[in-house]
């Protein structure tokens, strides 16, 4: 029997009628015969009012009571779902984290998947249950203690299971009704995108298109697990929604596929800084042990200190999360004070974001770059900082121009035409 | 080291205020040197939002699905618990049902107990941890389905660890200070007992007073486990609430104990029956087989209609709950018509009630009857029917009168008195 994976988050099933709703996609897919795994988050707000109660009792909270409170959401969702299925005469079983079991590391509220073992569903499968409902986000740990994934686990869970039970799709129904070529908000030509390869999500997910979480996307592309992302709220069919596939399956790629952006972005420029081997490593260890997050880096030599300085001088500059900033500026005086590194000034720039072209066309097409750069220049945007990988390219520009560069880019490479 | 077992139930638990609250209770039970259990019953009103829910999406609902989602709010309370607890310095784990695990019968929503194996919870208190915070009202089934117990489960779990893990006591913390020698509400004189033997709660908690249920109080007779009812919102210690213990422990007992009532009764006569062998039978089990709890039964010889028989005849009265008369009457009615069994008349009267006096010592004192029947002839109070077990004496009279015959009985057997 062919079988699915769907997962319905956290507004999908926000309440009794929203969770019919669901349930009404699911017995469409067992009655074009599929078994389906169906994959539930907890109803919304019920998460973060546990969460809240959690952190109210104990600040410095045990992460396995955490999980043990925390995972009771996903639950209460999985056995109104079943009882939902039934209703409608679909055969179906709820399945905590620890039934079925889902095995995963001992890192409370940060766990990893090791393994999930199919002889359980399997068997109530072949007594004739249709759907085996399971509670998102949760797992069984190695000392039998319930353990949670963290954010985005529910998308996790579902791909987890759609490579475990070799299942033809994985459905990820959600509040939006697929991958689209940019933000909408920015430029109405955006274009809802029939597929996309698994690197080119990855890129997009990790750049700020808050659609599917990196790490579900990272597991999707490891078992070549068929990820759809599409709307819980629309009439739905076969074509419905955006394809995350292997790029095999993408006949004819364009060069570019995507325009992500990111306001949450600061840059730091360590000014007139000593020009010697390891440098790079005396600036960014200590940013690193920080937990501060760089993002992209580039070093110039700079003339104007010159004389000043016995030996060669360059500027450092880097970007980092806006929210990380004080803590990264505290790590370079520390590390100045402890004598590691010399700066004459730390100059922070909050006022800029990161505008990105995505596409694995770019692999085999030149002039990605210059046609990106000429676009920006056209439209007398500067650019601070540039940063590039073997499917995307990065541009750090002054924040108020932001719209205007997606705009720019998304129409350079012609992305509204399918 | 002694163990204690503590519960708590829902509206003990029904904020994080009162489980803090809850859990000072638990702390000073571990300095006093106690190993603790807590089992705890869901926050108050959490079981009914769950019910409600299931009970919408599916009202024949499937028990194995209402079990999974239902049980989900003791979790929530246990994990708070131990949380709570670790903020004070005890070192306390929470455990769901299925971790300890708790063994019962697959019969889903009214499950009973197997077996509860110690090894878990002894490894934990052997490695330190002072509290096991047990999630109450569930277990687990044969076919590793999650279970709840029915109603007042969470005492019969109490008693159930008290009775596998040789508690030295079972407290069960609820929102009475005790057990009184009758409702307070009927006469200010009602007098907090200090011990009570199990049989004579028994008969008090299925007579309708409503602070511990029956289940668990069999529970606790069976295996001997001493179980102390107090209240959550006082200051309480060693000596306070009501123990309920075996006969043994209450070195002199007075012959009545406690005066009980309930308003919830009705009184059905069957009007010339025939009087013969079998007629009993022909009669009760028809009410039987309609589910009818029949409480007292009484059987007189009837003068008036008997001319009219061949043979003697007689009236045969019994009480039922007053919500069940309807099904009395007709199963009664169906009989007849049926052939089984013939009666003139059938008359119900739902003005009733009944009024009890349950001790122990009544055993070995005789007189207890007479006396209970002088006091009511002194207040005019006529009965209507008796019924007598080897602790305990009832009647039904009218229920205008139930609040004058606790009062006159209290009095007529010195309970306000130490």
């Amino acid at each position: 029997m062919p079988l699915l994976v769907m997962k319905f988050g956290g507004t999908s099933v926000a309440d009794l009628d929203r969770i019919r709703n669901a349930a009404a996609k699911v017995q469409r897919e067992v009655e074009r015969g599929y078994d389906v795994i169906v994959i539930v988050s907890a109803m919304s707000g019920k998460t973060n009012e546990l969460v809240g109660w959690v952190e109210k009792t104990s600040p410095l909270f045990d992460a396995r009571e955490y999980d043990a409170v925390v995972s009771s959401g996903e639950n209460v969702t999985a056995g109104l779902m079943a009882l939902t299925l039934q209703e409608m005469g679909v055969p179906a079983r709820s399945w905590q984290g620890w039934q079925v079991p889902i095995n995963t590391t001992a890192a409370h509220s940060a766990a990893r998947f090791v393994e999930i073992p199919r002889a359980n569903l399997d068997q109530k499968f072949g007594e004739g249950f249709k759907v085996a409902v399971v509670a998102g986000f949760q797992g069984i740990g190695p000392d039998g203690r319930i353990t949670t994934l963290g954010r985005g686990g529910s998308d996790t869970t579902a791909v987890a299971f759609a490579a475990a039970f070799d299942a033809e799709r994985c459905d990820i129904y959600t509040d939006v009704d697929g991958i689209y070529t940019t933000d909408p908000r920015i430029t109405s030509k955006a274009r809802k995108l029939g597929k996309i390869a698994f690197e080119e999500m990855l890129e997009l997910a990790s750049l700020g298109a808050k659609v599917l979480q990196t790490r579900s996307v990272e597991l999707a592309m490891r078992y070549k697990v068929r990820l759809r992302v599409l709307s819980s709220f629309d009439e739905t069919d076969e074509s419905s929604g955006t394809l995350v596939c292997d790029e095999d399956e993408i006949m004819e790629s364009k060069v570019v596929n995507g325009v992500a952006y990111s306001r949450e972005e600061a840059k730091i420029t360590l000014v007139t800084v000593e020009d010697r081997p390891g440098i790079s490593a005396s600036i960014f260890e200590p940013l690193a042990d920080a937990g501060v997050n760089v993002d992209m880096i580039v070093q110039n030599i700079s003339e104007k200190n010159f004389e000043d300085h016995q030996g060669s001088v360059t500027d450092m500059t880097f970007s980092v999360p806006i929210n990380q900033v004080e803590r990264a500026k505290r790590a370079m005086e520390d590390a100045r004070a402890a004598g590691r590194i010399d700066y004459d000034e730390l100059i922070v720039d909050t006022e800029v974001a990161k505008v990105s072209v995505v596409g694995i066309g770019m692999r085999s097409h030149a002039g990605v770059a210059a046609r990106m750069f000429k676009a920006l220049a056209d439209e007398n945007i500067n650019i601070k900082v540039i940063s590039t990988s073997e499917i995307k390219i990065s541009v750090l520009i002054d924040r108020k121009y932001m719209e205007l560069a997606v705009q720019a880019l998304h129409d350079a490479f012609g992305l509204e035409a399918a």
